[in-house]
């Protein structure tokens, strides 16, 4: 292969041939040391990769005062970005955008509302302040800022636990606002110590499994309204749940049945035809505000045969007042709230990020995950001031607005501007608006968050993320929603201990025609190499598996010398580690080494080590474990250099 | 570099040279999937490689019955691999060895007792069945078995926590023998399902760091005997122990401080002169029992004037009493026994499997693991059942018995027999003997416990596996024990997902006359091929990293399109990933590798992945991840080769 050459052609395109890079005799090259740092360097380098992977200031560099505060500003406030420019063009498309996502917005703010077991008000606050300081602070353009039905649920599920939301209403909403600071508090900084990588152990598996077992719960709770039923268990497992709804059959309610299927099957029809045409998307947009004004009609004209119809009832009309008050920071329920907002934060940060995300990469624009932390916390540590609760970047809602043609965060504005609309004006016609809409409409918008495509595809592709992802989803339908979430938590951390506990080693042999080894088993037309075995180990040396490596090692080279006593072969003199892939060690991993080339050594075999990283060489020598191996200190750049030197100093060894 | 002809002239030296492995002009190699396998292949490899790394069965491969049979039982009772052939010159070399650790043995039976808060008597009983047990199952020729300070340590701090050694002396016992019970359960089971590799979560620098701790608390401990003492803190945290021995001062007694600090300094000089001087070894293995006649005899002859000194008293004669009746499932306790039985049993299973390797690759044998925790935990589980607290193989009992020239686990009978002797007849000698040689022995045992140079080494090599040292070694210290402990390994699984998290990435170039890619960084003579970004991805692809990792590499394409701009090179035209150290990829991953290759082709770059292994390759192919990437499905066997398809492939497109 000529490579040199092979650039030069097309860079330079002066000379035509001769040289090849690879010269008839070659010498052997160094194994160099990375270049030499001071602890305190390495420290700042290694801190700067795990706090400013993306190295957020560099547009700040080589830029005057005045541009640097400007950025500045614009960084804090990224409104600033695309505000002086926007012009009648923009404004048109946000205004469709965000009067589509208001129509989705408001009955589902209701209705999560509901879900978190609070007053159906506190959905319709919470679609209102959070969204505008979103398009304040947020990066993304395409967020659709509200409620979601993934953090409702489990705020519901952890403080139902304890407090009642029925008996001590008052308390329950003050701890769900003291949730909601939390929740905002830990996200804020989560985004400002620049710990976002922290959601990251939430791994796409595990959230698959967790968000469909959360789904089928509650789904299964909404029967209370489907059915009618007026005594229902708070927990939020599966077996309560079902034994509540077949314990009750005496409370259903044939007319609330009836509604309720209707509406759920009209819901579920709109999603499907806007699943299939995305140019319909408005279909299911607007199906939900269609049902609550459809259902409101029905029950007000026929209120007098519907009184065993359960409806919303009075609702304040106003703006959000101030909830600065209710935060609530008694010593006996502090750790509760404190945890609910740990967990619903995480779990909103988690979809907030994801959302964003995913539109970000498909309009080609990069949204920084640290900043939207903060962005989305402030919002709620706001919120928590202003009668909302947990909001965050909803999955349905940013779908609706980014098929709608939002093009900027100012949507989020027009949206807000149509709820306090209804919140000012609109409050009494939701009077007749039945609880059974409601519960059509969260089962529809839950039934999405069943992945099972999703999950088909962990089958297929990796058997034990499938495992991880079903763990979760029992978890939760059988223990309870925090424990499930811990559970995939786990299962994804033990995953990866695992892989590290019991990493893979392959014997390699030569592609034939180049300077290349390869797996054995793979690559047919790898051989062997005569007197030599030469082991790839694919995983970083660390205490978890030091000690299986160096029995998988020995194993090896025993099973080689039964091979070749078997095949008469010519006997075993060389063994090469390719270290390419051991992209870390430890000191037990030193150790390790130390110990494998002492008793590879006292069998008469010779060692060498292969291409080791700049870590691993930098510890390998300063741990003067390489003293112990051969000339050249048995380190080589390359598998075929090793094979070389060790062949040429084993002939000059045997003529001395 | 020549290398097929490298071997040739090896093996067979006939043809003298002319090819070169290096064609001028070389095909493009396909880049193989692994070898098909069924899901239920796949399942069984895995689980053979997580269970039985060590292929414990080969030797049984191929053999008739008989053999078999006779192969089978010298598996389970190694005993009888030696016994055969066992003749007059071994049993001179191990009844030497044997009584040299029976003088140490008895001494640091007493006091580790004590150590335990258990009467003497039990150390002494501990030094006899168990010993005996292990030399008919234990696989390793070296191993000195008995109690050591650190499972006593643990278990004495964890059983007083909760019941009092004085006041409940006879639940106390009971509970100390269900501990013993359940470790060796707990230990044997381990063994049993091939779950040894657990114990190695013990990272080595955090045991350092435990180990010191303990010894410290242990040393400070000892003040009680060493001042005579009689009021002292049954707590195992610095601050107890500290305001225990100040708040006394009324109760120091100088004889005993005298005796105390005599015995100490003749005790440390004998191990100070045995460290320096190998062959010396028997003067500390005499030692601790030259003190013990020594002190009895002092205080026997002054037994007028020594009253203040307290003295050990009183001890049974006689074997072990049977002590199945006191084993103790109550459930008030039993989590108590349970838990003290599994922190103790995995420190001596740590300790006992360590000491066992260590002599077996002195001597160069290999021992099983899973099979040596087999052993230890019949011979805690017989023990528990025979007076016997929790023992192991014991590093200064097995470095005295491989010095003094043990040649196999006879040396252990050797050693019962001699304990087996003291507890018949000797007994009463023990009714003079100080405490505070005792307080003595034990201080001088635990120091060597005190590792600094080891720490000092960690230090120098990995500053992350220093900080996990100190960690244990202050939670042992300030907190507890046991959290000591947790946290130890919390750090060293938390430093694992560090380096996985935030996994390094280097940009490569070619070296100089090679087809072989190295990091620019690092490599002097590499060079940067223009038009081209090679990265190398070292770590597996993650869900824990997989954001960072979009984020890093498309960090590295606008660093590198910068760079180009300001030295006005030729523009970037394609980004190779060079995959070979990405040892493993999870669905996450997959999803990452596919966002990445979108976006960078929306940018206008062409991308290409290089070496995958087996099973990344595997899940990429299956994932479907490739139809993305160009021709060849843009995976290409090695850097090289990616270059020079990539440009001809463009230099065609140019052309059309």
């Amino acid at each position: 292969m000529k490579l040199d050459e092979d650039h030069r052609t097309m860079s330079v395109e002066e000379k035509e041939d001769t040289s090849i890079s690879v010269p008839n005799n070659i010498g052997i090259h160094n194994v160099p040391l990375p270049p030499k740092k001071s602890t305190l360097q390495k420290l700042k380098l290694k801190l700067s990769e795990i706090f400013f992977p993306d190295d957020p200031l560099h547009q700040f560099k080589n830029k005057n005062v005045k541009t640097k505060l400007i950025l500045g500003f614009q960084y804090v406030f990224p409104i600033l970005q695309w505000l002086p420019t926007y012009g009648i063009q923009l404004f048109r498309s946000d205004l469709v955008a965000g009067l589509t996502i208001a129509s989705l917005a408001i009955p589902q703010g209701i209705s999560y509302a509901k879900l978190a077991n609070l007053p159906p008000i506190i959905g319709l606050y919470s679609s209102f302040v959070p969204p505008i300081i979103y398009s304040v602070l947020g990066s993304s353009k395409h967020l659709g800022v509200g409620p979601v039905s993934i953090a409702s649920l489990v705020m519901g599920a952890m403080l139902t636990e304890f407090v009642s939301p029925v008996d001590q209403s008052d308390l329950y909403l003050k701890l769900a606002f003291t949730s909601t600071l939390f929740a905002g508090l830990f996200q804020a900084s989560l985004g400002f110590f620049r710990l976002g990588f922290i959601i990251d152990f939430l791994s796409k598996a595990t959230l698959i499994g967790f968000m469909a077992g959360a789904a089928v719960i509650v789904s299964l709770q909404q029967l209370k309204g489907l059915l009618g039923i007026t005594h229902f268990t708070s927990k939020m497992q599966i077996i309560p749940v079902m034994s509540s709804v077949f314990s009750h059959t005496n409370e259903w309610s044939w007319q609330t049945i009836v509604m309720g299927i209707s509406f759920l099957v009209f819901l579920l029809t709109a999603r499907q035809i806007s699943a299939k045409k995305p140019r319909f998307f408005w279909i299911s947009a607007a199906a939900p505000l269609t049902c609550v004004i459809l259902s409101t009609l029905i029950v007000f004209c026929l209120r007098s045969y519907t009184d065993k119809i359960s409806k919303i009832g009075q609702l304040p009309k106003g703006l959000n007042p101030p909830s600065v008050n209710m935060l609530y920071f008694h010593s006996s329920h502090v750790a509760l709230a404190a945890k609910t907002g740990l967990i619903t934060g995480i779990l909103s940060l988690t979809e907030g990020i994801a959302v964003g995300r995913t539109f970000a990469s498909l309009e080609n624009y990069q949204v920084d995950g640290n900043k939207e932390m903060m962005a989305i916390g402030v919002m709620n540590i706001v919120g928590s001031c202003s009668s909302c609760y947990v909001t965050t970047g909803a999955f349905s809602r940013s779908a609706v607005n980014y098929n709608a043609g939002a093009k900027t965060a100012f949507s989020n504005i027009v949206m807000a501007t149509a709820v306090l609309v209804t919140l000012l004006f609109l409050m009494p016609l939701f009077y007749y608006t039945p609880n059974v809409v409601l519960a059509a409409i969260i089962i529809t918008a839950v039934i999405g968050l069943v992945d099972y495509q999703g999950a088909l595809k962990l089958w297929k592709v990796d058997k034990l993320d499938f495992v991880a992802c079903l763990s979760s989803f029992f978890g939760v339908l059988f223990i309870s929603v925090p424990s499930g979430l811990s559970l995939a938590v786990a299962i994804s951390v033990f995953k990866v201990l695992l892989h590290i506990t019991r990493p893979n080693i392959v014997t390699m042999g030569n592609i034939a025609g180049t300077q290349l080894f390869q797996s054995l088993e793979r690559y047919k037309n790898a051989s062997r190499i005569p007197s030599f075995l030469i082991l790839g180990v694919e995983a970083p040396i660390y205490f978890a598996n030091s000690t299986y490596l160096q029995e998988r090692i020995l194993r090896s080279i025993r099973e080689e010398e039964e091979w070749i006593k078997s095949n008469k072969e010519l006997p075993l003199k060389f063994v090469i580690l390719d270290m390419t892939a051991v992209t870390a060690i430890d000191t037990s991993g030193i150790d390790t080494i130390q110990e494998l080339g002492k008793i590879i050594q006292k069998r008469s075999l010779q060692v060498a080590l292969v291409n080791p990283v700049g870590s691993v060489m930098e510890k390998l020598h300063k741990s003067k474990v390489l003293e112990l191996f051969g000339s050249n200190n048995g380190v080589y750049m390359s598998v075929g250099e090793a094979i070389l030197d060790l062949t040429t100093s084993r002939k000059v060894e045997g003529l001395a």
